[in-house]
């Protein structure tokens, strides 16, 4: 029977962690600041580029990117925060996904993608389930430093 | 017993519900108009965003929608209804999804993003598996009623 | 006992084919020809459209893709091989999948989707678990039998 319970367990934590990161374009769209608060763990953290800067921004100020300037007027224009389906690897407590990000923003008519990047997830089992604790985001421009995100 | 049943039963709807929506981009860039119509069930409803307007489509219309001249001229360009991942939510007998869905369309040489979207699913149990009940789809112009759509 | 099992390894089968999928696109923009091969079972091939022909790659050829000088120059510029969910349908030691992939390739400070295609994916069980024993892509560009492919 445990040999079953293990398999079981196995997907359900499969399914937490897709449902987890396909959650978070929909929150970010929405302008959901306390609901992307919600998916990274306590202490967790995240990193993406701006402005050819790294930005990193951890617990509570993760949730408040809604806020930056950037993002409301992304929200005000039109955009889609479209994430892929990732690749996850789950050992134990701890998982790592990587997939594509894509912003796509509403310019005179059409969707313009202004920002394509690539993620490297790391996850953590918590009391209340798999949480986010880092995530890393970098602008595919042809950086050897993104490309190696997506190879884990 | 009865514990394992439950879980591996919430996964299966999980998935069900997961391969019903991705099933739903190949089938409309097919032309596949009754294979769209049995992604609904009875009596479900369809409404999105066509020429500034709320169409609402209804049961055997929805698979129709593969015959609307706007629908027609993407196919003869070139175009994929491409749709994200959805974040889903499983209570009992219904279910709620949100994601988002581009349209992008060959044009000149390259595709163009011409629909950009929120779309909320409401899923339902039937006898035969996993139907869409209603999904509503908004373009992301900035309007605040298509962001709600993926507030849930 | 021998139910619950056999609905497991059902699900356990979707989620390998799922993943092995959303590996792709990681894979191929990190420059991993290795790990692209790997997800082909032996004898395995992989038809794709390149300057108007079909170009169809055979085992060990399939992981050279990264090498061939149009790849090299999406890797330089910045590209994600972005992949949609897949439909997926398994029978027994056999499956099928359809998707969409785009391919966004920056150029002057945005990205354009370059290419956008069908797949049907054929996949085997292998004593290594699933792999891909065809994929086939095409450009959606108007053309019936790229529309085919997603009509299974």
């Amino acid at each position: 029977m445990s040999g079953l319970e293990e398999r079981l367990r196995a997907l359900e934590d499969r399914a937490c962690i897709l449902d987890l990161i396909a959650g978070y374009g929909p929150l970010a769209d929405s302008g959901n600041g306390a609901g992307i608060g919600a998916l990274w763990a306590e202490g967790g953290s995240y990193s993406f580029e701006m402005a050819g800067e790294t930005t990193t921004l951890r617990g509570a100020e993760i949730g408040g990117l809604v806020e930056l300037e950037s993002h409301r007027e992304l929200m005000a224009a039109g955009c889609a925060h479209f994430l892929s389906a990732p690749s996850v690897r789950i050992d134990g407590d701890t998982a790592t996904a990587v997939n594509h990000s894509v912003v796509l923003v509403h310019r005179d008519g059409i969707w313009v993608a202004e920002r394509v990047s690539a993620n490297h997830w790391t996850l953590t089992r918590t009391d209340d389930g798999w949480r986010v604790a880092n995530r890393t985001n970098a602008l595919l421009t042809g950086d050897e430093s993104a490309r190696d995100l997506l190879a884990r």
